[in-house]
């Protein structure tokens, strides 16, 4: 995929598709490209990730927020360690020139001369492997702006009004390890190689200017962000952002995801830009697994099999909000699908693009898993704040989860050649 | 790929790479099958990951071992809670029976009638995923004979000679939540979700007879066990495994990684089967990158960019190890490929399938990644035990590298349809 269609669905999925639409799963056993296929678990054919996909870093939009969610993801949020305003421009110029070289699948550095007796200038391990997908998206904390009641960098006065530090919301159990930070980078993309490659070499760029404050590393995606893609699941076991704004709703996605300067006008350098919203969420894993399906069921408030929702149709059905059953709403009021419906919510819609995770086992031998959820919301006072509220508080769900980390970063417009992320904050 | 051809190499990636061997990747840009292929980094086309492939459970040896090496890893070790061998058996029988069904990419409990009011049989987010290639292949460590003296279930007099809690090598700085445990299962696919439903779903089906002692997630291969396989890259961003056993080397993989009972006539029962040692190498990641490429080469003994050992050719080519230059062999005495080559280890060549891991960042904000080095041997005492405690002990990399974690596991032979894993030891 070159710069001119980076923006067109992943072909080589919709190939593949269309090879299975055209002869059937069954009949392909001896096609030569596809040989080895073979029909899984259930209702539908999972597309192969694609690990030959490069997008471009340049344009009007950071790319990694619409971008079709790649399969998996490393996060990391920094710390800046410096005083100077110039080390931190130096740092973002030089991050958006690795960031280019990356994302087009060419090493940091790429055409310059090495020198045998200086330490590589790429660490190495995604060479020979392609760009498999990878998106870089760069976010500024609110921590930048004033830390400490100090005006860290001269920036307070361009701080736009939306970006303050998250609420506390109810039932929050947040590890200051995994929450805040002064800047964030999203990486995603279709090879975990190549994701952690990127963040590794972007610390190291980094070095003497910004420290990792936390990281977190996704391993399937539980939300689609494209029409072009199948919904995926959950480690609830239930499929996930049926309901997802996609890229191709674009009238919705200029409504809810970019930030518009009428909005703000203090935060003009934030035009066309969006927030990154994160949360940790912590699933309690083994007493879900004991949970009856229809306790399960009822929670969600969809069908598991299929993600139908419980008043009837199938996937992609509206929701029927009002029908009831012997024993009341067939969704219950507590139900998760209807407490985050945008009729419940204002009219709000959100693009998620989060991941499903594990971090091993805590000291009971519970596995440490859950969904880091991910969304980009044009205000988060209006399209984030008030729905994690209600969901916080009457969420029936919330029995099973809960929220370890948390972070809110204004997500700069994308960058034009030559220029640097967030070059419009600095100038 | 059917049962009947289990043991064939990944077609989907032969296919694919022989069509970029005839059209060359340039050309292909229009195919449909291929749309979106494009060459990457650097020096070779890294195979996409096949999600299509069911490695059948059943066999003459576990899968998992001499499998190509899949793109993902799910590795954890139990403990088992219960002092009653029926007990014991019964999840071995029940892990079994789960094992067949999500190796073909079936549910767990395919085929029962499920309950509504009951937990599901399955968790579910693996549902509609692809067998994706996974494996899994299960462990019996030395605590599963004898614990704090005690013959817990009978078996000590059956526990084969090499079975032994691995010694301490310098430098080791092991974890005890990282070390050891009664059982172990390796889960690999191409699909981490895959991987770590399979892990999660026996992880709850032994509720109440085993508990999860730690696990580790490892995201990137790092040796091949195939010679249809490219040679992946480590965390070091060098090549490894150039010189790895690989399946078709067919008398060597008798000779170096089957158990025979002629070895230790009292382990009948693992006749067929394998050792599994396990050990967590960290990276000190950060102190690496700033390693100039000439040490770093010199270090591992090849150049970084290609593989080649420092005596010449390419990949491939043999070591020669005593040609010399200005200042010294080639090859310096202290260099990871001259201490690990058979010739300084009585013969003896190994078969790993590694995996790169990071599990986020440590108190200092430095990454916490390496290398979840595994390797299956016909005896440690003699294929593994003697070669770690040189290179512990005289290896330059070693400056770089902590192991905080250790295992070795008594892998039974494959299992036969009817029976269950590991049941010539209880018969």
């Amino acid at each position: 995929m070159t710069e001119q269609d980076s923006t067109e669905p992943t072909t080589g999925n919709v190939s593949r598709r269309r090879l299975l639409g055209v002869a059937g799963a069954g009949a392909l056993a001896g096609g030569a490209a596809i040989a080895g296929w073979q029909v899984g678990h259930g209702d539908y054919e999972e597309p192969q990730p694609t690990t030959s996909l490069a997008y471009d870093f340049h344009g009007e939009h950071q790319a990694g927020i619409v971008t079709p969610s790649q399969d998996r993801l490393h996060f990391a949020s920094f710390d800046v360690t410096t005083d100077s305003s110039d080390d931190l421009i130096a740092l973002l110029k030089a991050w958006t020139e690795a960031a280019a070289a990356m994302t087009a699948g060419k090493t940091v550095g790429a055409g310059q001369v090495a020198n045998y007796d200086s330490p590589p200038l790429d660490t190495g391990e995604a060479l020979g492997l392609p760009a498999s997908g990878l998106t870089l998206t760069f976010g500024f904390g609110p921590t930048l702006f004033e830390k400490d009641g100090k005006d860290r960098f001269g920036l307070n006065k361009r701080r736009p009004k939306a970006l303050k530090r998250l609420p506390h919301f109810p039932a929050d159990n947040l590890d200051p390890n995994r929450t805040d930070g002064d800047l964030c980078v999203q990486a995603c993309a279709n090879d975990p190689q190549v994701a952690v490659h990127a963040i590794r070499n972007l610390a190291r760029i980094g070095f003497g200017t910004v420290a990792v404050r936390w990281n977190q590393l996704g391993f399937g995606r539980t939300s689609s962000t494209s029409t072009t893609q199948a919904t995926p699941r959950n480690l609830m076991g239930f499929k996930d952002g049926t309901a997802n704004l996609k890229a191709e709703d674009s009238a919705e996605i200029e409504k809810f995801v970019w930030v518009d300067p009428a909005d703000d006008a203090g935060a003009d350098w934030l035009a066309g830009g969006s927030y990154l919203v994160a949360r940790r969420i912590k699933i309690h894993i083994e007493p879900w697994d004991r949970t009856s399906l229809n306790e399960q069921e009822n929670l969600i408030g969809r069908d598991r099999a299929h993600g139908a929702p419980l008043s009837g149709g199938t996937e992609f059905t509206e929701l029927d909000l009002k029908i009831k059953g012997t024993t009341g709403p067939l969704i219950p009021m507590d139900a998760h699908v209807r407490l985050a419906h945008p009729t419940q919510n204002n009219g709000t819609r959100l693009l998620r693009r989060g991941y499903n995770f594990t971090d091993g086992t805590d000291a009971l031998g519970r596995l440490d898993a859950g969904l880091f959820f991910i969304a980009y919301v044009r205000d988060p006072d209006k399209h984030y704040i008030p729905m994690q509220n209600q969901l916080s508080s009457k969420d029936g769900l919330m029995e099973y989860l809960q929220h370890t980390g948390s972070g809110l970063w204004a997500v700069p417009p994308g960058v034009k050649k030559g220029e640097y992320v967030g070059q419009a904050l600095f100038s």
